[in-house]
């Protein structure tokens, strides 16, 4: 990283606090990888999970409290409730993605089965990367802190 | 999704667990935050995160038990201690950021600022996404899951 530090008491203009406040427990994510699987009930979630009953009744209604679930009554048995990933849920699978991929390349020791592939072409996707805003890999020294409006402005001034 | 639904319960053959068993807590990533942005001692970690002493303890020693941070003794004073990312640590840069930017996009209402910017021409850097092989972005609806063999074989046969 470059000279300027991000300024780290500052924490409400950083979003990874706020991540954290919704994701930053471990139930949280191994609920949202079976939802992205189709699990959509508290029963089924209860049998994939191997959680305790009023964890993962905590853990579902914190999802939904923050809008990355909605809880959805069935048409045919409105006692019965479908969990389901809104859009900021999905918004979620690059961070999960990533985090699975760390942990298969680091920890894992066998290679993961299934593969997450794309279905076009049946190859197995790419390690998540950072990127520039037009598409090279960045690596970490290549990153560097700068204000918001200095950003534009200086690589403005640098193309003329 | 696709028609392959991944099999939940095989925790053993999924990265997730791994990384979870890791960084499953929100002080793991928070002192990672601090370390990328060159944090190296425990009297700074405990100033600048506003975390307890016992716990900052504890979890530092756990990121590096797990290969994330090693431990350096400074050369002036062989008492003192640097906490330093290894290269596994730095892998998990990409997963900090997607977090951070989702944290952004759905929670913060304000811009972040600073901003993490490209070096080399001062821009903002992209949004973390899922792409393909070839560099494609994808959505979750072009993801499905293929057991490993499978995936390219039959790339193969599609191609001949």
């Amino acid at each position: 990283m470059g000279k300027l530090r991000e300024p780290l008491d500052n924490i409400h203009s950083c979003g990874l606090p706020v991540a954290l406040e919704v994701m930053g427990e471990r139930w949280s994510f191994m609920i949202l990888r079976a939802a992205f699987n189709g699990v959509r009930h508290f029963e089924d979630f209860l049998g994939v999970l191997g959680i305790a009953r009023n964890i993962l009744s905590n853990r579902l209604a914190r999802l939904v409290e923050y809008g990355v679930m909605q809880r959805e009554p069935l048409p045919d048995d409105r006692r019965k409730i479908a969990y389901r990933l809104t859009d900021k849920g999905y918004d979620l699978l690059p961070a999960l993605i990533a985090l699975r991929q760390w942990g298969e390349k680091h920890g894992l020791g066998v290679a993961a089965n299934p593969v997450l592939c794309d279905a076009r072409d049946g190859e197995p996707i790419a390690p998540i990367t950072i990127r520039s805003h037009d598409g090279r890999v960045l690596d970490v020294r290549d990153l560097e802190w700068r204000m918001r409006g200095e950003a534009r402005e200086e690589a403005m001034a640098a193309a003329l």
